[in-house]
């Protein structure tokens, strides 16, 4: 097994309750495999036992970063639809762009996506949307971790399901162990009760979770209860969505009855991506992280796509998350630790992880990011993890491991031709923004 | 005179109502002196008239950032007080850090920060802090633009309006023009009436303007209301401070009566300071940006200080700003044409310099910043001022001048040893960070 030394780091110590995030400086990591087999006080180590040695001279050692819902190609869109409510959003501006998509575009797509992932620490997405054969190949390529769902719309039927099941069964079951999938129905308002318990049934039988997106908007919410008398959580509960790990995306427009319904289900995998950065462009409510917490519910941070978003970074969303929250509740809200703890530790879990990924810790998955905090924006650094949540730049990642396998080196990803993949972004851009809205793959209409 | 030519880039072209944003590819921006003298299509120039060519290679060219109020030297407390409300925030953390200053750290402190905001395309700074002639010689030397205010509380009495305002004359007699000077009173609450009036009094006999912190909270307002039945804007209406061109810090606290008085004296000269971060991490009030520029206000982006605000570049401010106005309003407040407007025209006119900065316009002074939009995060670049509002990095600026004079060449300032500032800050940390609650400069208490 190939044996990797990172050695004299800081390594980024996060309780596993979220309490508390101690930085241990000169430290060794030792990695055997794909996975963490040691940490230790610098210097006890002979380097020449190993195939590879990482200087971190220093740097931040932290658990890699997990972006729990994103529809990854859709960099490709990004800055077309701007300053719009929701609805217009997706009526007139996404959905009739995502007409314009080819299955060949999500493999560029997500290329060009988990290349800005990779370098700034993200290694693990959860991505939702079309043509996830591509994806697969590209995220293979580049070498980062993911859980995959191949999006589907009530309005595609029985058979949907039953295709998307099988590509499930044929990702979890390929042995390509970075990469798994899980069932995605897009959501209650484009899924009817029927094609839901459907497709329940079918995460049931072939063992994976859902990944859906529930309760984006207050006025999902209330459109559902005038409809019908009961919430979009509700929905998913009813037609049996919460028997299976869920990871739920957005959950803005939930009340405190939907919470207590989250967590009663909430189970060792799964929970709900938050992605703060999309909700406030779109002047929608911002989803209640602390009462989730509190509830005992996971939550993980998201990008979501980039047409609304813009970034694919975490460490905007990771700010936004703790000054939204402060903003709602005030300024002892989501502390420093509990905020790094939602990136990782809790993060692992929403995506099924949670005892192999988000911390630095002997028998975990080698996904790590080495972070360079000796910049001027960090000068003096007073308290690293301070530093870590309020003034870190996706430029300060230098390394990044997945598998513990360098994917990121000298702030760059190894494994791909970074030119290339611009310019086959750059010959999209006039197909890819031509906007007919009466051709349109949905009407948003919850 | 001096003659600069920047070579094919992207100008980017404010409307003058903020109204529209529009890149202007392919142009030559011709300098003379501190002023532009042209700005044409690339070619129809020869380069060898110039004593320095600047090629842009298509980078975007725009206007300076102004940071309308910021404490640069706090940048050497950051970090420090986190997680905390106002009271607790002043009284247990940053008063008694304080207490620690002295004059030096002025200097390596501004220094440090001016680093950071002129490496992130912040090329003018209204200052408001202690020990200023500190401020002047670190601005001086490392070649940026400023607005420098030396703050006094009403405890330090009629000498201190004295002294500071023999220090605005001398700074603005000195023929420094990229330094200038105003008044600085801290606060309606940490100034008595007797002592504003004093200071109003004493900024129109020397013919300057004022900068001081006004309406930070809705708990000032409602303090000041129930201890005297007026507000702090009211209060400074009646001391005579509005008399003079006013640059107010934060406003989050203002009522609709005090928008119709602030505005009732907006003047060619001043306006509003807006920290969204330092406001969003204290759980306060967000000021009500889009009421005060319907109302006609001047507003500018800021900082406040680092050890609230944590960085002191302006794009974090930027999309906060534009996001938390959404946040507020709806999806279509603060399009991005405003937000950018917000950013550089407003800006200008905010710490007085309406006519002279803000644009890319000729007979302007020659502050402008190349930022390069090629990166990974900006591909593809459908939509130049979408990404440059939602998807800009710090790290994204590659040049800078300030009054035609390159002070950033490659991301990096040229005019100072950054890692003599870097061992100034460390050597600095142990004794800063030293707390004792019982010794501080001032007490909370509004």
């Amino acid at each position: 097994m190939k044996q990797t030394l990172i050695r004299n780091g800081t390594v980024l110590d996060i309780a596993a309750d979220g309490t508390t995030a101690t930085p241990i400086p000169q430290q060794d990591v030792l990695i055997k495999g794909n996975r963490i087999d040691a940490i230790q006080a610098t210097g006890a180590v002979d380097a020449r036992h190993f195939d590879r040695v990482i200087e971190a001279n220093g740097q931040l050692i932290m658990p890699g970063l997990i972006n729990t819902h994103a529809h990854v190609p859709m960099v490709l869109f990004r800055g077309l639809v701007e300053d719009m409510p929701i609805d217009r959003w997706f009526n007139e501006g996404i959905w009739p762009l995502e007409n314009n998509l080819e299955p060949e575009d999500v493999y560029w797509g997500t290329l060009l996506g988990m290349i800005e992932m990779l370098e700034s620490g993200v290694t693990t997405v959860a991505d939702h949307y079309f043509h996830m054969h591509h994806s697969v190949e590209a995220i293979e390529k580049i070498g980062g971790r993911a859980l995959l769902g191949w999006a589907i719309f009530g309005s595609l039927g029985q058979q949907a399901v039953n295709d998307t099941a099988d590509w499930v069964e044929e990702i979890n079951g390929s042995g390509t162990s970075r990469i798994r999938a899980w069932m995605a129905p897009h959501a209650p308002y484009t899924c009817d009760d029927d094609f839901l318990r459907a497709t329940a049934k079918k995460a049931n039988q072939i063992g994976v979770g859902l990944h859906i997106h529930a309760s984006e908007t207050k006025a999902q919410t209330e459109a559902s209860l005038s409809a019908r008398g009961i919430t979009p959580i509700q929905v998913l509960e009813e037609t049996g969505i919460f028997d299976q790990p869920t990871l739920l995306a957005h959950c803005c427009g939930v009340n405190e009855r939907d919470i207590e319904i989250i967590a009663k289900y909430q189970k060792h995998e799964g929970g709900i991506a938050h992605a703060p950065k999309t909700y406030l462009k779109l002047g929608e409510d911002i989803a209640p992280v602390t009462a989730f917490r509190e509830a005992g519910i996971a939550v993980g941070l998201a990008t979501d796509g980039a047409a609304s978003n813009n970034t694919m970074d975490l460490w905007e969303p990771l700010r936004l998350m703790s000054m939204l929250q402060k903003d709602r509740l005030g300024a002892e809200a989501m502390p420093i630790p509990q905020a790094l703890h939602v990136a990782t530790r809790s993060a692992a879990q929403v995506v099924g992880l949670a005892d192999d990924l988000g911390a630095v810790e002997v028998g975990r998955l080698a996904d790590l990011v080495l972070v360079d905090m000796s910049g001027i924006h960090h000068t003096p650094l007073h308290q690293i993890p301070a530093s870590l949540v309020y003034n870190t730049r996706p430029t300060d990642v230098t390394t990044v491991l997945v598998d513990g396998d360098v994917v990121v080196e000298n702030g760059r990803v190894t494994a791909i031709d970074r030119d290339e993949v611009v310019s086959q972004a750059k010959a999209r851009m006039e197909r890819l923004s031509r906007n007919r809205p009466d051709q349109r793959i949905q009407t948003y209409n919850p």
